[in-house]
């Protein structure tokens, strides 16, 4: 055991790998274009392929593109798994899941260079569509692997404004496989990411237990008001739509203050007609509420609705809201995140429990196995976005962490 | 003068005339598009034009466009004037702009079905561009008529996207007039106008004594704050540009419920990304203050200023604002607004002291003459859209006011 403490991924290798994905559809600004299922995205799982197999790993395709590369063990036991995904938004960066299966591919690759044979088989898992951005919905990959969502209905999913659907995209790019659905099923999940958060930096942690991944509660509120001329219209005769979304932003982030570890964002407002001159007749907003208690969640949607229909009656407007997402929060699985608070105490690095406050596929397979994840910091928080960053130490770090714990985890 | 008080307008010749002129370039949802100095709107000048001439009228028209229609009096004395104008706004209504114009053309031609003579003229005047949509700024005409607004620079005005000048589309149309500018000079000004508010339609009144216009104050607020992740960033990391829009317009509605009579509207509100789980970076929102006292609205403009730096420094933004109108309150004249009481007491109508708070071409001629302004209810204060519409008994009485104020006027 002494020989496996003192293992070390190869840094350059690491990034040299990340690079090259990079490098493929990088648009003018920096940024990452490998919307799923695109030729750039195939480019970049192909690129990735060939290294997995040039690794000499067992790679199966399943019916929904998700690729799984397995390294054997001594014991013919269900593997333990890594993975992320390759797909980015339109304008992303270059770490956004790109680090979970390039920082997977570097773990095994260094089991490889040091001959070590762990007791059970490790995986990397890449998921098809984890950002939705072409196909709905989100995580679709690791959905479907999960048993969570119907492959065919899956399958059937058209890009916006009349594209082919996932399974013509498939088809077209050979990553139509044909490997059983949920296989292999893993004896335990831990995936590497960045945190997208800019709690690390700010704090200046270096990584992150996630022990928890928030539920999220998406809903689009519509008010109807009457649109009226600003300068002939008493305030008392106002039913002014922008107001009262202005009204509902207010009312929310004094919830949050209310509420332990609420979150809560109005990041969409659409007025009609948006003159300067003219009381708005029309007010669509949009509310993202996150929390990591069920009860906590379910608790502010309902202080949402009671406030939405006292507005109605105060302002005498119409108010509809139609929900457009709703996940249940998730808690990871405690003894593989106290398995990731050893490694860390294992390699000397401090680390702090945490929350997601994004969506992962490793909140998808927690639903089949115990699963965990770890964070590096991301600069300022930034993602989705070219100036996403994450310092090329806390890169190394974040992949020697994931090394022990899947060594630690497979022979166990 | 038992003969004079028994005099009224020809009911059914109005409304022709209204209808005539609304049908130019009706739009399929009913709305009129006669923006000024466009085909449309030129059509609707010569047929007016043709009605004065048939009229009798000794007509002039100025270097801006301007129409003065004259009725001889008795004397050689300074006329008295009313007037409006006959652009519209794209989707406008048939009676704003018109019913001063048209109702005008009616008191003429009724004075000379009765043989009757006024002392002084009386003058009818179409002003030029009140509406401001292809040429800024709007009131251009009765501007520079009154002598505020420089003629060169009027004509020098450019429609928007690289279209024609004023001065060329005045010499395409023949508009180009020669008669001195600010000539005839009135000894009084009286409008008559539907109110574009609710006031008295919800009030059940049938005219206003309009002795005041509110003065207008218009801002562009643009709110940096920093764009970040709704899932990954704490509330006490924030700095929403959204929810610091939201704080400034539900402000500025505790701000008119402190401060007596003042009005104030956001009305457009734009939010970049403007995505559902994207912290905005960026609110760019107008606000639109108005008074009818110059105190107090120099006192809100103060309030809102200083609103802006405590929220700057709460929220750690940066706030800038951006003056894209100021216009002083008009006080209209005393005299003038209680001939126009007692002229509706001798009629035996209800009338109520009003303020505007819309803009008129009143407000530039009372800078040169005194004047005043007679509403009649718009239909659930809707204007600037096809719905506009005020009851046939109402332009009546409106139009009967306009005749009998001019009368006592002209014979004063």
């Amino acid at each position: 055991m002494k020989v496996i403490d003192a293992l070390r991924i190869n840094s350059g290798r690491l990034n040299g790998a990340i690079d090259a994905v990079a490098a493929i559809n990088r648009q003018a600004d920096g940024s990452c274009c490998r919307v799923a299922l695109t030729d750039a995205d195939c480019e970049g799982r192909r690129l990735v392929l060939r290294w997995l197999e040039d690794a000499g790993l067992d790679v199966s395709i399943d019916p929904i593109g998700n690729i799984f590369a397995t390294r054997g063990g001594s014991d013919d036991a269900a593997p333990v798994m890594t993975g992320s995904h390759l797909d980015t938004v339109a304008t992303g960066g270059r770490f956004d899941g790109a680090l979970g299966v390039i920082g997977g591919l570097e773990v095994l690759r260094t089991l490889n260079d040091a001959d070590i044979v762990t007791r059970r088989p490790i995986t990397l898992a890449i998921f098809t569509n984890e950002e939705g951005v072409r196909f709905q919905p989100d995580m679709m990959g690791s959905l479907v692997f999960s048993g969570q969502f119907d492959l065919q209905q899956a399958l059937d999913a058209r890009a916006a404004g009349g594209g082919p659907s996932l399974a013509e995209e498939l088809q077209r790019t050979g990553f139509n496989g044909t490997a059983p659905i949920g296989e292999p099923r893993p004896a335990a999940y831990v995936e590497l990411h960045i945190e997208q958060g800019p709690i690390l930096h700010r704090t200046g942690g270096v990584l992150g237990a996630v022990q928890s991944l928030q539920g999220i509660s998406w809903q689009e509120i519509t008010i109807n008001g009457i649109s009226n001329h600003a300068g002939t219209t008493p305030m008392s005769m106002r039913h002014d739509a922008a107001y009262c979304a202005s009204r509902i932003a207010v009312f929310l982030r004094e919830l949050t203050q209310r509420r332990d570890g609420q979150l809560a964002t109005v990041g969409r407002i659409n007025l009609s007609p948006n003159m300067i001159n003219v009381i708005a007749r029309e007010a669509k907003l949009t509310v993202d509420l996150r929390n990591t208690s069920n009860d906590e969640l379910r608790a502010a949607e309902a202080e949402l609705q009671q406030f939405l229909q006292d507005l109605e009656r105060s302002e005498r407007v119409t108010i509809a809201s139609r929900r457009l997402a709703r996940t249940d929060p998730v808690q990871f699985d405690q003894a593989i995140v106290a398995t990731i608070e050893d490694t860390a105490r294992r390699l000397g690095y401090p680390i702090s429990r945490m929350t997601s406050g994004a969506g992962h596929d490793a909140q998808m397979v927690a639903r089949i196995a115990p699963a965990a994840m770890i964070f590096v910091p991301s600069v300022e928080g930034i993602s989705h976005n070219p100036r996403e960053h994450t310092d090329p130490a806390h890169l190394e770090i974040g992949a020697n962490m994931l090394l022990h714990t899947l060594v630690q985890l497979a022979n166990a």
